[in-house]
Parts: C-alpha cells; structure tokens; sequence
C-alpha cells in the first residue's frame, strides 16, 4: 500500500466537516479497525516493529494526519509525528500520541486509541479553521510492547532522549538485530541518527496520552473516563527452586523435598501478601516445572513475580515480605531457592497541574472526575522525564481485557474521550506559565 | 555388537568358580556396569524398547544366561527367557526376572538388578551341579517403563497372555508404529505371534521379582532388604483448569480468576490430604502456565495428580477428598475445571505363603523381615494375575532416589539379596503343595 492508497480510505471525509462527538467517535472507532487489516497474521490484531504491516500502518497513520492539515515527519525508530502549527509558526507544542506496535493476537485500541482520537480533534480544529497559541504533535509510538526485540518503549525512548544503544544488538526471532532492522527499514536513517530523534524539551509544553484502561476499574464503576494519577512502579523477580526429584510412589510423604509444592505455597503467600491492600497487585504469570511428568516428584520449579503498586514504599514493602516468605518456606521444607530481580522500575507520577486541568475539562462535560492508577506502564511514563504528563483512560469493555482479541470499547466512550480531551487541549495551560491563550486563525 | 562379543566380556568368568556371596555382589555390579553401555545416548543410561541399545543388551543377557547353564529363548517382544532346568526335564518353573529398559537418563539398577542377580545365582549352582524339583527360569522383560510407545509392562504383559493389542496403534516420537517396530525387530516373529508369547499359567509355580527400593525407607531404616507386602494402588488424574487472562499491572486482586492461583491451591490441598495418613501419597508432577508470561495473570493452568496407597479404599476417600477439594476451590475462586482420570489401578498384594518364605530366608541370613509397600508398579504386578508372586526390595542409596544417574546401590547389598533371594529358591515350596525337595543333580 502507498499513501495514496490511504487517502482514498478516508473514514472521515464521507462526514466532513465534523463537528459532532458522535460522528468523531464512530470515526475513530472505524479507523481503528480499518487499521487492524495492517496485520503480520491474518484474522489477528499482530504488529510488530518494523514488519511490512508496521510500515503500512505507519504510512496510513502519516495519510490521516496530513490530511487533518497536519506535516509529518518520521523519525530513525519509525515514529510518526503530525505537527498542527499554533498561530505563531514554530511555537513550543503540546504533545500527545501512543504507540501503534500490538502485542501478537492482541486488541485494536490498546495504543492506537491514542493516536486516532488526537488526529479526529486536529481534523476538526482544521476544518473549523482553529489554531492555538501552543502547536500540537500527534506522535504514533512505533514501539512500545518489547515483542520483537524483547526491549519496550522504543519509540518514546528515542524521542524523550532516553533510548539505551545497548538493545541494538538484541535479535528477533529469525536473528536479524535490531541494529539491522532499523538500518534497513528504508526510512532515511541510520542507528547513527538515534541522538538527533530526540526532541528538545524546551520546545515540549506537556504530554498527554489517551489510552484504553485495559483493566475493570472503569467499568466496573460505571465510568467511561478516568484521570490517571501515576503509573504504577513495578518489581518483577524469577524464582527457581531446587527440591530433590523422587518416584511420585516410593517417597513418603514426610520426606519429600517437592519443588512444585513449594513454589505453590510461595505463590499463594504472595496473593494473600497483595490482596486487600488497595493499589497494590502480585502475580505468578509464569509457572513451570522443568520435564515434569505425573510420577516424578517435581525436584525443581520455575516461577516468575510482578509486584506492582503506586506507591513505591508500598511495593517495596511488599517485596520484602515475599522474599521473607520464600526464605521461610524453603528452609521449612528444605528446598533451596535463587530468586533473581529481572525488572525494577519506581512509580511516575502525573503532573499535578495537569491532571487539575484535565478534571476541569471532565466537569465541564458533565462527568466525574474519577482518579485512578495505572497498573501498565505507557509510553508516557518515559516522556514525563522530559515535560508534564498526563494520561486519560478510557473505558475497557468486556471485562476489563486486553492484550486479547476480545479487548474492546464503545463509539460513545470514544466521543466522550474526544471531548474531554480536545476541550483540555483547547483550555491548556503549561505549567507554570499563564500565557495560554485560544484563538480563531 | 554380536553375541561372541558379549562372551568375551565375561566379569563372573575370572572368578569362577563362585561361592562367595561377596564375589556374587560384585559380579553382579560390575555387570549392571557394563549392561550401561547399552544406551541409546553416551554417558546416560537411555534405553528404550527394540532399540539397537536394547537388542544389544538382550544379547547379551542371553550370553550371560546361556554361560550360567540355562537355555535360552527370546519371544515376539523381545522378552530374554532363561531356563535352568530342575532335576527331571520339562518341570514346572518358579519364575524370577525383571525389566531391561530404562526411562531416559535413568538408573543402572532399575530393572537389571532382578535380572542378573538371579542369572549369577543360576551361574552358582550350575558352577556347584545342583539342580531343584522345579526349574528356574529367569526372564527379562523387554519393555516395562513405557517411555518409547507410552504404553507400561509389555514385556510381562505378554507372557501373562494380557497384551492389549490396541497400543500396537501407538507411535514413537519418530512416527513408527509400535505394530512396525515388533514385526520388524528381527526376531523370528510377527505380531501375529503375541498369543503365543503367553506362558501357561499350569507350569508356573511362582514368581519373584527382586528389584531396587526407588525410596528411602529401607535406607531411612538402616536395612539392606525388604520383604514387599504390594503394590500400591494409584489413580491418576490431568486437570485443567480455566480463569481469566488479565493483565497484571492492571486487574485488581480481588476480581481476579487467576487460573495458576487456583491450581496452587488445589496442589497445597493435595499434600494436606495425603500427608501423615502412612501408606498414602499425592503427587503434583506435572504444572504448568501455557503461554504463561511475567505480566499476564493467568487464564489457564494443567497440573497432573498422582494417588497412591496399598489399601484401595484409603486411596479411593483420598480421591473423593480431592474432586470435593477442588471443586470447593473452583467455585470460590470463580474458575472452571475439567478432572479427566488418566489411570486407575487397584493395589495387587503379594502372596501371602511367598512373604513368609522370604522371611524365612531373611532369618536364616540373620536379617530382619522389614515389610514395605511398593509405591511403584513392577512386572510382578502383571504376572501376579497368574501365579503367586513375592518381591524383595534392596536399599536403594543417595538418598533413595532412582530413574535419575544418582541412582546407586552397594555390592555388600547386592550380595545380601543373592543370598537371601537362593536361600529362597532352594527352599522354595510351591502354595498348597508340599512336594517341595532339593537334590544335588
């Protein structure tokens, strides 16, 4: 497909000029899935760095931006950046976008959301003829899930200055580098041009990035809108624990040292330890044991923990627990266990100053101003290093799921978004500065 | 390797004559050594059913039994028959033998201890001239652990006249069909001939099974042998188990359904069940997350459970405990779960007039009659179906453990069990008869 191809799929151009909600939510809703055909494997939503479906979905993405009057440009990890000039040429902009990479066989929405609400809201300032004292840039993430190359938030990282050179060596499953991949992706760039895809933060008045909650919080209160008070700080560990394999039918009870038995026991001390304290969550997402078989006594099981909290010293809290546990529960049962620290990143709060403005803007459409964490970490949480930041969630349907085909949101929550959201960056106020102000070019 | 080969590797022949009982054991170790040359992978004892490593070490079985004075056959699946004639030909036999393949990366011992130590008991009183009422024959059974076509005991199934012919259907990993395997292993037979492999049960007059504990008890108890009062019953059970997938940064504990949780829960309750009833075991060998990833609760787990006692009916309240358990922890956690019952077998005691001729022939060595269950399946088992059947259990050291290189056991043991297990035979009386007479030939 080449961008000419993309022009003629114009969702939005069949109901132009748009000035309704409704319209611009069922917009984004179509896009969404007309996005969804830019596939690695058919019938699943599957989009990795730098794959051909990646460069379609870039250029489509380039395709709607231009066309809500906005230049675009691309940088060296592929991210798309649609620029809608303020009245003055050149002005420092307001940022907002998310990231257009899946998970394989993922959702629709998760990242995408926040890169086609921010471009219906230009289109519409663009067709009423409305401009800002501050510039806007739509940026779509090329990278933000780690499934290629096993390294995340590639395309916030570059942006915000922060990409770590040392994930260019990591290969994909076929073996090809990273390094390779963005040598050759056709771009105009080299990996020698990572330094220069670094926006400078003088020119960055703030972040904000619209994404669907992928949790039940929302929806289970009934909400379709909350603000995000900070990205919650994660510790994730791998256990390995060494019992002594025996004959499922010969070793009695009394002298077994099972490995499977008392990892069990970890994991459940780990739920009891999370569970009813509010804000804090653990989980044993992997659970193995090595060759297993029904009549063998496990000698040796493998598991993983995620401990993930707002609050750092919750979490820390926490981690210190589980890891007297596992020592408590392997001496009692004479196993031995290594315990290695995989991940360890402290909790990003949101600007104050932001999430102020943007429970302004859901008052101002009738709404409650709902505050809630966020339990995934987002692209946002690397750019807050260099500007204000602030997230808006959207209601996830059908459970709170994601990372799953099933993951799904409504037109209606789409409208709201796209209010709330274009009535905040119509009222944006930098922070620290009070000398915003809105205009009709 | 061909059969004058093994002939050449005589260990008894450089000490012949034997009768030294601490000549036996060592013999009866060095050949376990050199039997592990058989194997399918250098420096692990594998060695699977109608492999070019187990024609090989049926030969040379053969050998070693054809050089201790026995005539020697083999049948349609590979079985290696030995007999020792008794004082008039053509007699009824007391049958002694165990298996001759492994399980991958097993032990040397496992199954080969109860065929060569009854083999340098024949080579004894063959080197002596004498000869019983009743002959001997000492098999062993080709296949036992099931590894190569998922299917147990069928070398002792056929000579019980129980081979079920539908695991003639099963593959090996290559694809070959089990059917295949036997009509092409070059043994003179087709499997057409497994009728005929059946022996008749009128012309047995017992069997003993001496074979290695798998277990720590008599190691725990400081004793070189054991008399086996049976063979543990066992069911065995695969459960699935079905929640919810959600992210875990994200899906707050109190709403989730989180699959591994559930199934650790229903493990610990296992082991709670089982543990301190004597004679009762439960096993979780086999867990596992599919797909499981750090930062995903999970939506699906397996686990396999393993039951076993010598009272059935203590087996059976376990198993009833157990379904209760899980579906109590099923329903509170909100999960589904699918029971599928693998393997059930009720316990096959050992003759009764057989454990007290072994205690008999403990006492007379000065030994202890220690009595065990057998927490692990034999071949007695299967051949006890048609005649009386005795096992004797020999220490297992390292800590009991076995199917595992660590597998160990001592000369000084062995030579103990050949003395006990020919004070036996000499003294052996067939149930309900008293015809019983010893004569030097």
């Amino acid at each position: 497909m080449n961008m000419s191809d993309c022009t003629k799929s114009n969702e939005f151009a069949e109901a132009a000029p748009l000035f309704s909600w409704d319209e611009l939510g069922a917009g984004i809703m179509a896009r969404a899935q007309a996005l969804a055909a830019h596939t690695e494997a058919p019938g699943m939503m599957t989009r990795s760095f730098l794959t051909p479906a990646h460069h379609t979905a870039a250029a489509r993405l380039a395709a709607w931006m231009a066309e809500a009057g906005m230049s675009v440009r691309r940088d060296v990890v592929g991210n798309v950046i649609g620029r809608y000039e303020g009245i003055e040429p050149d002005a420092p902009a307001l940022l907002t976008g998310s990231h257009f990479d899946t998970v394989p066989n993922g959702g629709i929405y998760d990242g995408i959301l926040g890169i086609l609400l921010p471009i219906a809201c230009v289109a519409r300032w663009h067709a009423q003829g409305r401009r800002f004292a501050h510039a806007i840039e739509v940026i779509g993430f090329a990278e933000e899930e780690g499934v290629r190359f096993k390294a995340t938030l590639l395309g916030s990282r570059a942006i915000a200055g922060a990409f770590d050179l040392r994930v260019l060596d990591h290969t994909d499953a076929a073996g090809v580098t990273m390094r390779q991949a963005i040598d050759t992706a056709g771009l105009g760039y080299s990996c020698a041009d990572l330094g220069a895809a670094a926006m400078d933060p003088a020119r960055m008045l703030g972040f904000l990035e619209v994404h669907i909650e992928q949790g039940p919080v929302l929806l289970d209160a009934g909400l379709a809108l909350g603000i995000v008070t900070g990205i919650a700080g994660a510790t994730r560990m791998q256990v390995e624990v060494s019992g002594v394999a025996g004959h499922a039918g010969t070793v009695p009870m009394a002298g077994r040292r099972d490995a499977a038995m008392a990892a069990a026991e970890i994991a459940l001390a780990i739920e009891q330890r999370c569970g009813g304290v509010e804000g804090l969550v653990g989980t044993v997402g992997q659970f193995d044991v090595p060759g297993g078989a029904a009549n063998v006594v496990p000698g040796r099981a493998l598991f993983s923990i995620d401990v993930r909290a707002e609050q750092d010293g919750q979490r820390e809290a926490a981690v210190a627990d589980i890891l007297a546990a596992i020592d408590r529960i392997a001496a009692r049962r004479g196993v031995a266990t290594q315990v290695r620290q995989t991940h360890e990143a402290r909790s990003v709060p949101c600007a104050p100053a932001l999430c102020r403005q943007l429970d302004a803007a859901l008052r101002r459409a009738g709404l409650p101003a709902r505050r809630l964490p966020s339990g995934a970490g987002h692209d946002a949480m690397v750019i807050a290093a260099r500007t204000d930041m602030a997230m808006l969630f959207v209601r996830c349907g059908n459970g709170g799921i994601s990372h799953n085909p099933l993951e799904t949101m409504s037109a209606e929550d789409a409208a709201l978004a796209a209010r709330v959201a274009s009535d905040f960056i119509e009222h944006f106020q930098p922070s620290g500065s009070n000398d915003h102000k809105e205009y009709l070019a």
